[in-house]
């Protein structure tokens, strides 16, 4: 059993702590439906606007540090660094966050169809996120892993 | 005339300070084709992962801020906050740029095209940036006194 408050804050959603791969005093970046990462704010606000200055630098920089690891690990050469900041730009959890793509030459037949595949995820993240385990159609033990294997790359 | 010295470097371009509308020890923001405002490290690197920790806090806080501002003075309610980090990831100059957009509802027909718009957007500039006053298509005045409007909100 994990308890309430091992659990992560992303908007309305609660995130199990196995799919947290690295975190810093105030923010940390979890495993999703691929190929999509986000880094989060660990102070739950809605708009990019709302940070204070701390949140700003510590985003920016975790997410430096996390989107360099992956881009290495899946032998990417490119990423996608990216916020929708508001509704009206196709947010769709109402808690500030980065969404890291680590990319490859033709990985989408066209270059823009990974905003597709973003939004895709987010949807689909949606549905996925406040289901336990038994019920995930990504298996829970899978994304645990995939968390852990990243979690290595900070040692 | 405008001296050399007096010119922003953005890659290969050189800018003309007078579409320059924002500026930190760091970073500036400049006017470009609508409806892309890039905000850019002064200090020339092609990547993200090349810039130093102060480079970051410097470009993510100036963005916060401009980001705000030009919401506001367009009426928008959210922004599309993007780096095309690397040529796989669509990055067209080989220099860290932010692209912001502010969004409304509606804006586009599907929210994705803003990437579309974005991409054609930098094609554009990369033909347009460096012709002299007469060559360039959306005249140099217009695009001065759109930079003169947006300092004014930093007063």
């Amino acid at each position: 059993m994990t308890s309430d408050s091992e659990y992560y804050t992303f908007g309305p959603h609660k995130i199990h702590p196995k799919f947290i791969f690295y975190t810093t005093n105030l923010s940390y970046a979890m495993v999703n439906l691929r190929p999509v990462l986000p880094v989060i704010p660990k102070r739950e606000v809605k708009r990019f606007g709302d940070l204070n200055a701390d949140e700003i630098c510590d985003l920016w920089l975790t997410t430096q540090l996390v989107s360099g690891k992956l881009e290495s690990y899946h032998n990417a050469s490119s990423l996608t660094l990216n916020i929708q900041d508001g509704p009206e730009a196709g947010q769709s959890v109402p808690h500030v966050h980065i969404h890291i793509v680590p990319r490859k030459f033709s990985d989408f037949a066209r270059n823009d169809d990974i905003y597709d595949a973003m939004d895709e995820n987010d949807r689909a993240l949606k549905k996925h996120i406040d289901l336990d385990e038994k019920r995930m159609d990504r298996g829970f033990e899978e994304m645990a892993q995939e968390a852990d294997e990243y979690t290595k790359l900070f040692f």
